[in-house]
């Protein structure tokens, strides 16, 4: 083992260095991310519009681009200190593993229950919905990594916790729904009875196993038409990115300690919370010229909303009930072929991160599931952590690298975030164990009804 | 919150910490453990006889009942600084949820993908057999959480794993199976035609779903009918004791180091090998006569060796292949009802514990399985991880006595081992979720019926 003097196999922060401000990325971006737009008036959507959906103080992050530090509150602190700060891990097996020259690190956040980075977002949001007096929230979930995450957020604050889960996931994945039922939320399958939408879904198609956008449409209606209720997300948007930038910080922190300069820093990309708040202030200093890295987000062939999407105007939810949203995007119609990686069939991408990436301050990669299977595998057989499916992406990428620096020589500090376990997604595991997992990369055909179905709005190409 | 100044959530200790010796408290006992017997002579085992079954290394240490610390092999090290020190938690929402004066940490071995505190015993049982020249090592699993930490240690460093896993676990908990074959080890479900005894059982009793003590029969067979090959055990023998003291270890030096003084130390207790690991420093101080601790171990009221067995020698397993031990034991022959702790389930108990047991050293508690659940459930609610139906034992007796100190308004300090996470039973947990879960105690005639099958032993009471 070739080891580092003085760089542990894990960097563990003291309590003392969790941030206790988020760093708000757009301040320092000259090319701001293009505002939500009312579909109706194709106008920007301003706070008293968004209030009657989400909560009050998350509507003001949502549209600040100007502070760049906002408080992190000491309650959420507090909650931080049960799971954070998250080690910084250097790879010393995987490395002798592809006997490379590179060094890698990663930022392992699947250190909780809910299994991921979705709990820096979900106490956050929980917390401001507690504070403005509100009896509960309710969200959607896939794959049940932020539906855990929000569980386990409103368990804590005594909060009533209302998800709605996809329904072919909730007979697929009993184990999340009963995660969540265990930290005391109502988990309802989608499309369900229980709400107008639903019941207008179920009727129109007899059968169906949901998807995330009725599940959405059903989390929103459920939020507005119940007294002290709102509405939760998350992913892509700017308050999820802000949240999760705790990631980053602390990542930067541990690296500055022990003085490590990253050459790459590669995350997976799905709505982008992860990523964002990984690379966030990184960014900044690019931003601001005092530094430079290659930035590289990972997607599945199967969804490429990087690779090969549009920059455009576009609906967040297939249901077409929230805001516009400026993103790469393959048009709110797609529909991804299965794949594993639940949290990455997402159409579109966070508008910061689309911002960025249109401003070239960062790259993006597309990687085949049997390929990410291969690699997450290998990864854990030397690392032992068994890495989310979603993790795997970046795991791909990394290695990939560290095997390109192995023919090179080249000496280059490669860093990724490992966004979580894949604990409840052994049903994958299995088919790729038994030889029986397959990969789907889209024709362009199917991208171009998806594009065809983007919205008219004023000003878009 | 009431914040103790100095004292953090979690204390996490530096790398360096970590032990870099093993304890052997059989060194500070005056009683000894009483040797392993030869079934068919009834004279103690010799070294000679064990190492067909057992490495080498492993043998002498588990007969060396005399030298007190252990070096641990850098290899070990190396591999125990992927996921050690682990945290020892201070439980403050646990504390303000109960309201209770008392003081209340634990020490969490879940922070690695085998969910448990069994990969510190797997790593130190595979490294002996790597160094011996083996091919590979077999075992048995129930519940899972052994076979997962050995898989995980022999895709490490690179040995074949045979798992025999219990027919109805190997069912019931595909996601398990996954995992090992995820590791590289393969899974065998017992009984299974692929040993002698597998299939005279399978003959012997047609559609049966196996049981541990079948499944220790298989891969005995298959260890010592196989070149290069060797059997190891997750629980119950001084060895497995041994390399758990790690946890013990490394909670001393976190307490000394914020100058804390425990009370009370709770471990549950199935073969023994948590609570042994934990509890050893403490009890080594005790024996010398250096300090006083209430130590607690709890087994659930289904199968409890402790408070209703006796202390006499018997078979470690149903099969009746190995070798007798003296222990607090139901009779190898006795069969616990369904209970989801299914690390808790074993007949008998560590030679070591029993004797300290038996001399007054520690206590022991029953509990019942539902009143386990809903501590465990109580527990995640407020400290965030979600427990092991087997932690949940020590969560429930912990918060007894914290509830205790309430009425009382004693300052104790109580220190529980949380030996893993519960995300592969979470069938248990919906049964508990939908009301569905019940308690069954044994009639003194149905733990007679085990008592009479315990083995003549000369000088046995």
């Amino acid at each position: 083992m070739k080891l580092d003097h003085n760089i542990p196999y894990k960097i563990y922060l003291g309590e003392d260095e969790i941030p206790r401000q988020w760093y708000n990325v757009r301040a320092d971006m000259k090319n701001k991310p293009a505002p939500l737009l009312d579909p109706a008036t194709g106008k920007p959507l301003t706070a008293e519009q968004l209030e009657p959906i989400f909560c009050k103080e998350l509507v003001q992050q949502e549209l600040d681009d100007e502070t760049p530090y906002i408080d992190i509150p000491e309650e959420i602190q507090d909650f931080y200190k049960m799971y954070r700060p998250s080690p910084l891990v250097r790879a010393y097996c995987l490395e002798k593993k592809l006997d490379t020259p590179a060094r890698i690190y990663y930022k392992f956040e699947g250190n909780n229950t809910s299994g991921s980075h979705k709990l820096n977002s979900a106490i956050a949001q929980a917390y401001y919905a507690k504070k403005q007096g509100l009896a509960g929230v309710t969200t959607e979930t896939g794959a049940g990594q932020w539906g855990t995450a929000l569980s386990m957020a409103c368990a804590y604050l005594g909060l009533d916790c209302r998800v709605f889960m996809v329904k072919v996931s909730y007979e697929q994945k009993p184990f999340r729904r009963e995660v969540m039922r265990t930290y005391g939320a109502s988990v309802t399958p989608s499309p369900s009875m229980h709400t107008e939408v639903g019941r207008k879904i179920c009727e129109a198609f007899p059968g169906t196993t949901g998807s995330l956008g009725c599940a959405i449409s059903e989390a929103v209606e459920e939020a507005t038409t119940h007294k002290g209720y709102r509405y939760v997300l998350g992913s892509v948007l700017n308050q999820v990115l802000l949240h999760q930038t705790v990631i980053g910080l602390e990542t930067k922190t541990a690296l500055d300690k022990y003085d490590i300069q990253p050459d790459m820093i590669i995350g997976c990309a799905g709505g982008g919370s992860n990523l964002g708040g990984l690379i966030s202030p990184f960014v900044g200093e690019m931003l601001r010229g005092e530094k430079d890295y290659q930035i590289v987000a990972v997607e599945p062939a199967s969804c490429p909303s990087f690779t090969r999407g549009k920059f455009a105007y576009d609906f967040c939810d297939t249901g077409h009930v929230c805001p516009l949203a400026k993103m790469y995007t393959l048009g709110s119609g797609f529909i991804p072929s299965a794949n594993h990686a639940g949290g990455l069939r997402f159409h579109g991408m966070s508008s910061i991160l689309s911002q960025l990436y249109h401003d070239g301050l960062m790259q993006a990669r597309a990687v085949e599931q049997t390929s990410v299977f291969k690699a997450a595998t290998e990864f854990a057989r030397v690392e032992g952590i068994l890495p989310a499916p979603e993790s795997g992406h970046a795991i791909k990428v990394a290695m990939d690298e560290a095997i390109r620096c192995r023919e090179t020589g080249e000496e280059k500090t490669i860093v990724f975030g490992l966004t979580g376990t894949g604990y409840f997604d052994m049903v994958a595991y299995q088919q790729f164990n038994d030889g029986e997992m397959s990969d789907h990369i889209p024709t362009d055909e199917e991208l171009q009804k998806g594009f065809d179905g983007l919205p008219q709005v004023p000003g878009q190409d």
